[in-house]
């Protein structure tokens, strides 16, 4: 059995930000950061974190290495369902940032490697792990405590960002679609809050509504997802308006037969300081909950998990499901009707 | 043509406590309230508005008194549509509280009578028309100030107010359905936010989760709508908590392509106080408008639109077009798998 802070990491792909928060946390919980491949721009920012002396090595010699336990990958989203079978495949544990797949055949690919090695691959959905107030509520619900769950509703509109944004960002292929990308957070807490195993995809929709000089890509998607007697409603965008001092306002609101949960993820709109807003109403009133009091300990739970063969980060077939539920409404999704436009937002 | 302050109505069914309210502002606005017709229960509340010495009097009586102008309506729904027929018929102007009809049939029914007559029929979609702050956002939502408006997000929970509610509550044959009766306001909503014309309901499900002794009844709904470039997703249900201190925290969420407008309709829970709360995100950054500043006006301009001829209030094929869409959407309408249970909520 490895002792704890021994676990060594190798990260390949950081071309998402998410990859250096990733490394970064798990850093932080006690391991080493052994190895990393990293591409183009990405690079720079890998050094920043790794030291100047760090140097990106191949993808096979990472997946190579037997020292390495754990490889982390925020690759572009299309090739991290590969990188995932290949680290599998060479006795290494695995976790991405979401989307952990971008197409059904790499989930099974992924399925393959599993089923025949005792490793296993995680799918880091941030908007719940990094945010104390939309897991507590995620949490509360399940247990019982606004009653039987009936609708979920989640908002995550995105900064867009236009200028800072990398070539595959535009790209459906690339990303998975906005409902496999941003979306599998919104998966995520209905299934989370919810505890169904067996959803519907009731209707899906995906558009560019204003990106017009980038008419492939999608800036704003929705789904309505049905299962254990729960409706969800989930829109994601990449309309933040600009004067907004965070990446997006996320909405979390989960109604119960005796009550409700409301979540104002990054910001409360002329409202209260800070993020991780959490408000409950039921029987007994209206109050807000400090969802501070808790920490943000995934990284370290990820680590006991590989160390001591537990499960407390994220179940399996949790990762498994969001996954293939995000896929198909990805593949359901029509047409969001883009009205007339001839620039980009900023 | 009829001098302001001269307009005469009658009450026909006060079996919804909106109809006091629409009685009570056209009075505010100088309308005489000539004559109503009110049977059971409501009669008492009718009496409370009008005096100890009013009575009821017949519907054949009202609609043939020539003295009348308009007949105003909060009838059980279900009978709303053949109450307008005969008072348009009768050379009656029509208002009735939301939902105007309960049926297609109704409709067309109203539809040939209002081309058979110069009169015209209203429905009082009253979570706009007395809400400043929903009357405002939808306003600038239409007038361009957060761009091209994408997604309407509307809330509409209900307290459920068991021991209060007539028997006909419990009966969607008399409401017409939940997406009939509250959605309307939402259809009301969606359809002044984004100037549509031409709406499909792309998913629309009502359920009873919460009611387990009366089955049929419906405390839950949400339809998801598409028109003019924006998809609607719109949930009314009957569970606000019973700790809420209001019947129910509506929301109003409008998305453009430059920004967005929140409207919390009925309360800021834990926020600020009073009601009517308007927050813009734009490019200039997050502010509180203050929606309080007009006044709610929609029976002096009922008024002048009778007396004057003109169209102020709201415009007739508005109010056709809500009543359609949600007569398709309850039509169109999926079953919301319902949780176990042996009691209904309080």
């Amino acid at each position: 059995m490895l002792a704890r802070g021994k676990i060594r990491i190798g990260v390949i792909g950081l071309d998402h930000p998410h990859g250096l928060m990733l490394a970064g946390r798990l850093w932080q919980a006690g391991a080493t950061i052994a190895a990393f491949h990293a591409t183009g721009g990405a690079n720079v920012a890998a050094m920043r974190l790794l030291g100047p002396r760090a140097k990106s090595r191949p993808i096979d010699a990472i997946v190579d290495d037997p020292s390495i336990d754990l490889v982390v990958t925020a690759a572009i989203p299309s090739e991290r369902g590969d990188i995932a079978v290949r680290a599998l495949r060479n006795g290494k544990h695995v976790v991405a940032d979401k989307p952990g797949v971008t197409t059904l055949a790499d989930l099974e690919a992924i399925d393959g490697a599993l089923a025949d090695t005792d490793r296993r691959w995680w799918v880091m959905f941030g908007e719940r792990f990094e945010n104390r107030a939309v897991a507590e509520a995620c949490a509360r619900a399940r247990m019982g405590d606004i009653g039987q769950v009936v609708s979920v509703l989640g908002l995550g509109p995105h900064r867009l960002g236009a200028g800072g944004r990398p070539a595959w960002f535009w790209d459906p292929q690339a990303t998975g679609g906005i409902l496999v990308d941003i979306g599998s957070h919104q998966a995520d807490q209905f299934l989370m809050a919810t505890g169904a195993t067996d959803v519907d995809v009731l209707s899906a929709q995906v558009g560019n509504v204003a990106c017009p000089l980038h008419p492939t890509m999608q800036d704003i998607g929705q789904m309505v997802l049905s299962g254990a007697g729960a409706i969800g409603t989930h829109r994601v965008d990449y309309l933040s308006p600009t004067g907004l001092k965070t990446w997006g306002d996320g909405r979390l609101m989960i109604v119960g037969t005796e009550g409700t949960l409301e979540v104002r993820t990054n910001v409360d709109v002329t409202g209260r300081k800070g993020k991780e807003h959490l408000i409950a109403v039921d029987g007994r009133g209206v109050r807000r909950l400090d969802a501070k009091t808790s920490s943000v300990d995934w990284a370290k739970r990820l680590v006991a998990d590989i160390v001591e063969g537990s499960d407390t980060f994220v179940p399996q077939d949790h990762v498994r499901r969001v996954s293939e539920l995000t896929l198909r409404a990805q593949a359901a999704a029509t047409s969001w009707t883009a009205p007339d436009g001839e620039e980009d937002r900023p």
